[in-house]
C-alpha cells in the first residue's frame, strides 16, 4: 500500500495537516492513523483527542451514516455544596418565582432532617408545596406513572427532589411528563425500547437534594427505571432533564448506614472508571445532524476525563474510610463531592459494561440479600451489582487503551512505572479486586450472589438491550454473536474473583 | 493558654469533631486551628477545605456580620467543543424556539468565517436576525449603552455573540438591560461603584462563540467595562448573565495573530494562577443571607481548583507552541480548551491581584504600543497588563499558602521535591518570569511599558476601587493604609523582572 505514513511529531502537526488536505480523498478507510486514535502519541490521551479533531475535520467521509462525531458537549447542573445548605432551598424557590412546588421523596427520607430542613425552608418563605413520598427504590414504569399521575393535577411550577437516585430520577420524569402533558410514556424512553424523542421544550425548575453519595443524579439528565413488560432497565436521557440546581449538603448523607456508604460508593467507583475508559466521543457514530440529538452519553472527552479521574482518585482514598468509620465526616463529605464529580463525568461521557451487565444481575437476583440492608426482600444493591463484574470488565477493555487503564491502576496506588502496556488489564483488574475485598462485606463474584454457569445465558440476554451503554464499551464487538460471546465470557469470569 | 491542641490524624477526625463540640464555645477566636486552615494537614488542600467545613459548621459565630461563608456554588454555561461546530448554531436557535436573534460582534470579526458560518446557519433555519457590529474592544459604559440602545427597539428573544471577550461581555449586558428594560445602568454594576443588585429574573438565551482563546467569557457570568466617569474598570457579575451555551470552535481561533495568541494566553495563565491561589471560599465574609447574593467570585473551592490547575498545566504546555507556530492547530485547540476551563475556574472562584492591578496599568498607559497589534493608538493588551505583575504578585501571596504555590511552580516544570515552603514565592515568581521571557516580545516589567516610580501612586489609587477582586487576594491587609503600602511595593517590584 502506497499511502504515506504520517508521523505527527508535535512540531510538525501543521505539515501533517497540509498532507492530509492532499490525501483525504485518496487514502483507504483502514489507514491506521484513522482507526487507531492512539497511533501517534502514546501516553497523551487528551492531546490525542484534539490533534485528531483536526485530522478528522479534514478527512470526513461524505456518506453521513459513516461520519463519526466531531464535537462534544458538556452540560451539568449548578452545584451548591456545603453543610447545612439544605435550609437555603426555600429562598431558592422564592428567587425562582415558584408558587407551587411538588416535593418528591420516599417514606424513609420523609422522616429525615433533610426533609425537615426543606419543608421548613419553603414554609418560611411562604412558598406553597405538596409532598409525594411514594417513590419506589429502584423505580418501575408503574411507580413512575403513579408519581406522574400525582403531579399532573397539582400542576406545580417547580419540583424539589429530596432523596437518593430513585427519588431524583422519579422527579425528573414527573417534570418531563407534566410539561409534555399529552405525551405517550414511551415517547422519550431510550431507543430501542422507547422512541427516544429529543426533549424540545424547557422543563420546570427542579432542585435536587441528594441524601446518598452515589448516583450523581443531581447533576445529570438521566433517569433510570425498570420497564417491566420488557424485563429491562431503561430510562430517559436528555440534557433537558438535568436539575436546575443540586444542593449537596454533607449533613444529609450522615444518615446512610455503612453498607449503603459502601454500595453507593461502588457506584461512584464504576461511574468514574467506566466514563474514563468509554470509547472516545469521536469514535461514536453517526454524527448527529442536529445538536439536539447529540446524546448525553457521548463517550469520553477531555472535560469529562477531568471529572472522572478526579472522582476515581477521591473514591479510592475516601470510600474505605467512609465505610469503616460512621463518624468520619470528612471522608463522607469527600465521597459526596466525588459522587457529584463522577456524575458530571459519566453524565456527559456515559458508562458501559459494568452498568450494562448490572441490570440483569439485579433483575434476575436468585435470592441474595445484601448484608446491612434492612429490607424484607432479596436485594442486590445497584453498586454491588455494578462492581461485581468490574475486575473482569477492565481486564477485557484494557486492550482498547492500555495507557488509560494504567492511569486508572495508578489511581489505586499501583506503581505502574515498570508495568508493560500488555499487562494493563491484569494490573487494573487485580487492583479493583483488592480494593473490593478490602472494603469488606462484598461478594467475591456472581457465585456468592447465588448465580451459576446455568444462569449466564439469561444474564447475557438481559444485557443485550442496553444498547445505549454497550455502544460506548471499548473492545466489544459490534456483531451480535461475537458480542454475546464476549458478554458470556465476562459473566463467566465474574463468577469468582 | 489552656485550650487543647487538636491534632487531627486522618483516622481520628471523628474524635476531633467530638472534641470541637465540647470546646467550640470555650476556645479563643485566635485558636490556631481556626485562623490557619492549613494547620492540621499540610499538602492536602482539598481535604482541608472539607474537613474545615465540619469544624466551621460546629463553631459558627452568632453575630451574622462575623459569619464566614460555609458553602460554594458552581455554575457554568454548557460548552460544545469541536472544529466546525459554529455551523450548528442556527439549529440551536431553532431548537430554542427563537424567532428574532440579535447577533453581536465587532467590525473585524464581522469579516471572519465565524460570522459567515453563524449567519448562514441562522438563515438556513429561517431564523430572523439583525447584526450589531459596533462593539468596542475594551468596552466603555458609553459603548455598552449604545449597544443596549440598539437592542431594545429590536426586542430580540435571543442573543448570539461572535467574538472575543469584549463582544461576549457587551452581549451579556445587552441581554440584561433588555430584560430589565427600565433599570438604571448602575443598578447591577458591581458595588461600590454601582448598586450591585442581584439579577432576579432569567435572561434571554445567549449563545457565545469565542474567536479568541483568552477571556473564558463564554462560560462566566461576568461582563467588564470602563466606567469612564469614575476612571475605573468595573462590570456586572452574576450567574444569571452566563451564556446558555458556549460554542468553542477551534477553527475560529486560527485567525488570531501570534501576538494575540500570546496576550490572550497570558490572561488564561493569570486566570488559572489567581483563581487557584485566591482565598478559600470559607474565608470570605459575610456569609450571604440569601443564596442569590452569593457572589460568583467566591474564592477557591474544590471544584474550581480542578479547572484552574488543569488550565494552568495546559497553558504552560501549549501556549509557547501556539505563539511560536501559527499552524500548530493542536496547540491552538488546547489553548481554546484551557481558556474555557480557566473560565469555569475563575468564573466561580474569582481573580485577585494581577487582575486588580492590571486595570490602572491599561488605563494609565503612558504611550506603550504592544508589538504585533495593528492599531493606530497606544495599547497594553489585557493579558500583558495582567502578566506583568505576576512574578511580584505570587512572590507576595505565597506566604498565605505555600503548598498551593509550590504546586503551581510544579506545573511550570520546577522540581519542588527539595524546595522549602518558605521559598515557594521565590520559586514560583522565578518560574513565571522565566516563562514570560521564553514567550518572547513580553515587557520585562512596568518600566518597559513606560511607567516609572513617579507613576506608582496613581497606579495604587487606580487599584483600590477593585474591591471585588482585592477581597479575594491572599496576604493583602484589610486596613486601607497597609493595603496601599503593599500594593505600592508590588508595583515597585514589578518595575523590572
Amino acid at each position: 500500500m502506497t499511502v504515506p505514513v504520517i508521523r505527527v511529531a508535535p512540531s510538525a502537526a501543521n505539515r501533517a495537516v497540509s498532507l492530509l488536505r492532499t490525501i483525504q480523498f485518496t487514502h483507504p478507510p483502514n489507514c491506521p492513523c484513522h482507526t487507531n486514535p492512539g497511533h501517534h502519541h502514546h501516553n497523551q490521551r487528551q492531546q490525542i483527542s484534539l490533534a485528531n479533531n483536526v485530522r478528522r475535520h479534514l478527512a470526513t467521509p461524505t456518506d453521513p451514516s459513516q461520519q463519526k462525531e466531531y464535537a462534544f458537549e458538556m452540560a451539568a447542573s449548578s452545584i451548591r455544596f456545603g453543610p447545612g445548605a439544605t435550609k437555603e432551598v426555600g429562598m431558592d424557590f422564592k428567587n425562582l418565582g415558584a408558587k407551587r412546588v411538588c416535593i418528591v421523596t420516599d417514606t424513609n427520607v420523609a422522616q429525615l432532617d433533610a426533609m425537615k430542613q426543606a419543608t421548613e425552608g419553603l414554609a418560611r418563605e411562604g412558598v406553597e408545596f405538596t409532598v409525594f413520598d411514594k417513590v419506589r427504590t429502584e423505580p418501575k414504569d408503574s411507580s413512575i406513572k403513579e408519581a406522574i399521575a400525582f403531579a399532573k393535577p397539582y400542576n406545580p411550577d417547580a419540583f424539589l427532589a429530596v432523596g437518593g437516585g430513585s427519588v431524583i430520577d422519579t422527579a425528573k420524569l414527573m417534570n418531563l411528563y407534566t410539561v409534555f402533558h399529552d405525551a405517550d410514556f414511551l415517547d422519550f424512553v431510550n431507543a430501542p425500547l422507547g422512541k427516544g424523542l429529543p426533549v424540545t421544550k424547557p422543563l420546570k425548575p427542579l432542585v435536587a437534594v441528594p441524601t446518598t453519595a452515589g448516583t450523581g443524579s443531581e447533576t445529570t439528565g438521566t433517569a433510570i427505571f425498570d420497564l417491566v413488560s420488557k424485563k429491562a432497565k431503561t430510562g430517559v436521557a436528555h440534557r433537558a432533564l438535568k436539575p436546575t440546581l443540586g444542593i449537596c449538603d454533607p449533613l444529609n448523607t450522615r444518615t446512610m448506614p455503612s453498607a449503603v456508604h459502601a454500595s453507593s460508593g461502588l457506584d461512584v467507583l464504576c461511574h468514574s472508571l467506566e466514563s474514563y475508559t468509554a470509547i472516545p466521543y469521536y469514535e461514536r457514530k453517526p454524527r448527529p445532524t442536529n445538536p439536539i440529538n447529540r446524546p448525553a452519553y457521548q463517550g469520553a472527552n477531555p472535560i469529562s476525563d477531568i471529572f472522572s479521574l478526579n472522582a476515581l482518585r477521591s473514591t479510592v482514598k475516601y470510600l474505605p474510610r467512609a465505610v469503616r468509620d460512621p463518624e468520619d465526616f470528612e471522608a463522607q463529605e469527600q465521597m459526596l463531592l466525588a459522587a457529584t464529580l463522577a456524575g458530571v463525568g459519566f453524565g456527559n461521557a456515559g458508562v458501559h459494561l459494568c452498568h450494562g451487565m448490572s441490570y440483569p444481575i439485579s433483575g434476575q437476583n436468585p435470592g441474595y440479600k445484601h448484608a446491612g440492608y434492612n429490607v424484607d426482600h432479596p436485594i442486590i444493591p445497584h453498586g454491588v451489582s455494578v462492581a461485581v463484574t468490574a475486575p473482569a470488565v477492565f481486564r477485557f477493555t484494557a486492550a482498547s487503551n492500555p495507557d488509560r487503564h494504567l492511569e486508572a491502576a495508578e489511581a489505586f496506588g499501583v506503581d505502574i512505572s515498570n508495568v508493560k502496556r500488555e499487562s494493563a488489564g491484569e494490573v487494573l483488574g487485580e487492583a479493583i479486586a483488592k480494593f473490593l475485598v478490602s472494603l469488606g462485606d462484598q461478594p467475591r463474584g456472581l457465585k456468592e450472589l447465588g448465580f451459576s454457569s446455568a444462569d449466564i445465558d439469561g444474564l447475557v440476554e438481559g444485557t443485550i438491550p442496553q444498547k445505549r451503554v454497550l455502544m460506548l464499551a471499548p473492545s466489544l464487538s459490534e456483531e451480535l454473536n461475537a458480542e454475546k460471546e464476549e458478554l458470556r465470557t465476562l459473566f463467566e469470569n465474574s463468577l469468582e474473583y
